[in-house]
């Protein structure tokens, strides 16, 4: 049988279109760009097209959009480049506001190490109990060193979709030149169908939870906005990335942003129903079930975290393996640093609630046969897991 | 008729059994490395054996292999990291030693920045008329302050093969804790079949040359070499480049690497066969054609560099290109930043001789067919274009 894949948050299978797209470019136009040959202009066209794409998307322009090799570095040179950028100017720490649900490679790690460098004071500001952050705490934040607020649009762990208009106004009508920077690198397809340029200044995301290829990470930066480079390499092509063109992955990229594109609110609408099904279907058949994050308002169609009460999350993710299915958890033994989800626990400051949390993430090719696969094994793995549990209720053990 | 393509240094077509490699990964095994599943700890094993193919080509051990997701990357992981990690240790200012020689991209813009921001000095050795690097000048360049020297094994424009063990053995010889570190994104399967390990503490390339794909970069870090991470990201999987793995691009570059392992010597020989067919035949039927580089010793067999009188490297790229052959120019105006290419420049002082250089970097792919429609068309071209330059003698003008 199948596997049924709910993970799409940590990888998705590349599209076989994207796959063909990217082959032109890896075995017939395998040319680099340059300005004086014809082989060497068509590879230049094909680069400036993908930015027109992605321009288009984010509501900016094509010399708006950057290229860069993963969302680890498109972060790094994101947040970094706003604060090197900050301090030049005035000499002085930076400010940045952020909120504390942030995810930690694309966010959060770049802040924790600012702040360890001293090179920046951040804040973390308090989610609601459904992980929104509140226009008015992010407005009162400000300060006169503020340099940007950067956060996701939709939280990685819980799905929250934060109100993104309201917070970018906020943030202008206290002043103007701070930044409002997105970390969309979970959030592409999963969020309401909305124009990043009306309310960031700078985005960055990348295709591969699109069915992208990995390492299609793109900026889009508003023109005026401040960013220094951060990796020096060549400017020939991306002043502030300074990378190399990448042009199989920039044209892969492309053509996975192109098929989202195609049916965006099909495909929005596909995933709702599913999750619905999951939410509905799990209350339904198993008892003591806890959703985490939002629901049904403010939450990504993407996004479906529960916690099933008295079990842990990877001995529930281990079990539904064993049953073809993937889904991941917030437990702490899945965690290098063996930490809780800190999503979770700002939200509930409950561990084991957060140990116990699983994650699944849906994509527009999930159907309904794997909602009903997952649904038909998961009362069994709560049940037989339940029955071992040294904290579960007698209830559970016969 | 298919075109010819002499510029390997800029890119390659990706070898089809790279690409099914790839698709692999992209499409049946897409899943994400995870501890605690079945499908998760396959694509740990998956990376692992990636890791140890590369080690075992540098001569190191598989959990000294990291992933970079492009070179630029891995050279400023490189190099700062070294940096950072002497700063810390020492809080004083580390000096570099590399050549005047060096790549932009992969080491001088990294270096020229260091120096800029008075975070290490740095001095240039001067090579000879060959290219070359005394190891004595090396040795003699090594301070107290020395944290490393840095420099390509293969020189990216016209392919002198430095002593690198018998510099290694100079610098350990001076002062053991100052760390050889190698350029080698420009010289994978273009140097006689050594041991890195042998001389060298650091290596970082990429096998996109070799016919992988773009951004599979690799860092060797010999066990107790000392550099900080830049980029601040994941340090579950690796804890310098702090990369989350691309595994599709780290299995299909781990193919390329084999494929180039499977006959490393005779790949090498037929380099060297169309390599000398191409200087011989120039020299046989071109006029007042001047060799750069070494000739025909200490030159990788893949770098064919020469001037051609009297007209521009831009001009004959251009020619040679309407006539469907590729090949790169080292004149000014293929520059984004309009200045000669300074290897030429530092082995001969002749801004001419730079100005009217073209480059062929050769794959094992190249055929004896393809040099010979070089060699065919050459004569022309070269003629068409002295006919009707400004500086060219008279005897050219008929």
């Amino acid at each position: 049988m199948e596997r049924v894949y709910f993970d799409h948050c940590r990888s998705t299978f590349v599209d076989k279109r994207v796959i063909e797209e990217m082959n032109i470019w890896m075995t017939e136009k395998y040319w680099a760009p340059a300005p004086f040959t014809s082989t060497g202009t068509e590879i230049q066209e094909a680069i400036e097209e993908a930015q027109a794409v992605w321009a288009s998307f984010f509501g900016g322009k094509p010399d708006e959009v950057q290229f860069a090799p993963s969302e680890v570095v498109a972060s790094n040179i994101t947040i970094r480049g706003v604060v090197e950028s900050y301090w030049k100017k005035h000499d002085t720490m930076p400010h940045i506001i952020t909120t504390e649900i942030e995810a930690g490679s694309t966010v959060l790690s770049v802040l924790r190490k600012l702040e360890k460098g001293k090179l920046a004071e951040v804040t973390y500001l308090k989610v609601d109990e459904n992980g929104l952050v509140s226009p008015d705490d992010v407005k009162n934040a400000i300060k006169d060193n503020t340099a940007m607020v950067v956060m996701a649009d939709v939280n990685f762990m819980v799905g929250t979709v934060q109100d993104v208009t309201a917070i970018g106004k906020a943030i202008k009508e206290k002043k103007e030149d701070v930044m409002f920077v997105i970390d969309a690198t979970r959030s592409l397809g999963r969020t309401p169908r909305w124009k990043y340029a009306d309310f960031a200044d700078v985005v960055y995301t990348d295709a591969h939870r699109i069915h992208g290829p990995k390492g299609s990470s793109v900026l889009w930066i508003k023109g005026g906005a401040s960013i220094s480079p951060i990796i020096w390499g060549s400017v020939t092509y991306f002043k502030i990335t300074q990378e190399k063109p990448n042009v199989p992955v920039i044209r892969g990229g492309m053509k996975a942003l192109q098929i989202l594109l195609e049916d965006y609110e099909g495909k929005y609408e596909k995933m709702k129903n599913l999750q619905k099904m999951l939410f509905d279907g799990m209350l339904e058949r198993i008892p003591e079930v806890q959703i985490n994050g939002p629901w049904p308002k403010y939450r990504s169609p993407s996004n479906v975290c529960v916690t099933f009460k008295y079990i842990e999350g990877e001995a529930v993710q281990m079990y539904f393996d064993m049953n073809g299915i993937t889904v991941d958890t917030g437990s702490a033994c899945a965690n290098p640093f063996l930490q809780a989800n800190h999503v979770i626990l700002a939200l509930y400051n409950d561990y084991a609630r957060a140990h116990g949390s699983i994650r699944l993430i849906l994509s527009w090719y999930n159907t309904e046969e794997d909602v009903n696969r997952f649904l038909d094994v998961a009362p069994e793995v709560v049940k037989t897991l339940r029955r071992i549990s040294p904290v579960a209720p007698e209830i559970y053990k016969k």
